[in-house]
């Protein structure tokens, strides 16, 4: 095992590393930082492993550590230690995790998706909140979804607020990037339901007739989902809105929704 | 009616309300700031009128904003016309709203709520994101729960964020503070059912024995509940947990369980 020692913040590796929280560099570079053990251990299980692997000096040993960092270097990945001071500079926090690790984004084409793995998959359509989009990837992995399917323009899911807000899930769950006119094609072209919450011609979402593989879709935070992506839905439920505002948070919607269409399939 | 007009940086007021951005000087003065005509339209409608209306210069006129500014001018309050470039640093935004109020805090003792007033209450321990705060308080306001009562060290319910992702249901919902040891004598004075997600000895949260007046309780992000305030519920509930994370973000977790109750309840 080969590790590195940096103790300069103006080392290149480190420099790399701080740049991938500005947008503009992570695109460029495809890479993204995830911090902390357990969202590093939860990576490594959905079968991804750091290109460059940070720890803290003065850290706590940890098994799983151990085993992370031996797994790294199997694969030629970049061990380093660091002072904690500048892997807070790195990571932008002032209690930085000890741990943390840069990743290759993956393909998230739609043909990454295999729609027979799971019986319920979850749809946001230009969801702008990386926390809301981080929210729905957990929640996908709470019910048991094959995954997040993003449509048009939504928030960059490797963001670090939606890594952190996924808990893990963004290594586990099924990811995928699409417009709206390739999703349709691709949704009609096997089988599978997509339901919306709507009031357009909706039934109530209790005891609506769910069937797998089905896709819930939920909408942009401020404005909902387009008139025709409803239209096109093969179910639209209406949930109780009792109160002034007559809207609930997207990521909260989408998991009230996926909970009842979850009891109904196992039903 | 009068109106002042504001075209300085540098005027008290502006720097007063500038301040309120800052915790320290929101907890001193006891104000916070609400932006937007809708947020303030629910304000209005749920009875608190702002102290300051702060109007940027150029915005587009609506009834509701005249109506609005009629209202606080009635009852002395301080109506002021400003530049945009202004108001946009006043709330810190790139694109501010066109209108802005500055709100007294008010009461959230225990005794404001009539628990009475609602077959449902929304309850979250330790609560520190202003985003799921504000949520919760959506979803109450959804499910037509009476309001949210928040326990222990939970942010601050005026904070920007908390009063943005409300979207108006701060003003409408009940909201109390209280810390755990006043509010369980408190619960015990009278009916309610104090209900939370666990796995201590818990029955499947579809199905199992609601009953009105029920309070949902969920727990800090991380930590979850304290034991011993599970152990004090007269109900725990399991949510299915199919993934590898076995955790939902607390605000989506409170409101899947908060419509399981509303269909049980209403059932």
């Amino acid at each position: 095992m080969s590790r590195r020692v940096i103790t300069g913040f103006s080392n290149p590796t480190v420099k790399f590393v701080r740049s991938l929280r500005d947008k503009k560099h992570r695109k460029r570079e495809q890479r993204f930082l995830a911090e902390g053990l357990r969202l590093l251990t939860d990576a490594r299980a959905g079968g991804r492993l750091p290109e460059i692997l940070l720890m803290a000096q003065g850290r706590e040993a940890h098994p799983l550590l151990a085993e992370l960092e031996q797994a790294v270097s199997a694969v030629g990945g970049d061990v380093i230690e660091l002072p904690v001071d500048i892997l807070a500079k790195v990571t932008g926090k002032d209690n930085p995790q000890a741990v943390a690790g840069v990743f290759a984004e993956w393909d998230t084409g739609l043909d990454q998706i295999d729609r027979a793995a799971a019986p319920l998959w979850l749809v946001a359509q230009a969801m702008r909140d990386p926390g809301n989009l981080g929210t729905m990837l957990r929640t996908a992995d709470a019910v048991g979804a094959g995954g997040l399917i993003l449509l048009d323009d939504c928030v960059d899911p490797f963001s670090v607020e939606a890594v952190r807000a996924s808990m893990g899930a963004i290594f586990t769950q099924g990811l995928a990037q699409a417009r709206w006119d390739e999703f349709l094609p691709w949704l009609r072209r096997a089988e599978g339901q997509l339901v919306a919450a709507s009031l357009r011609d909706a039934v109530p979402y209790r005891g609506a007739a769910y069937a797998a593989p089905c896709f819930v879709m939920v909408g942009n935070e401020s404005r909902g989902l387009p008139e025709d992506y409803e239209l096109a839905c093969d179910l639209r439920v209406t949930m109780p809105m009792k109160g002034r505002a007559d809207s609930l948070n997207a990521a909260v919607a989408g998991a009230v929704l996926a909970y009842e269409v979850l009891a109904t399939l196992e039903g």
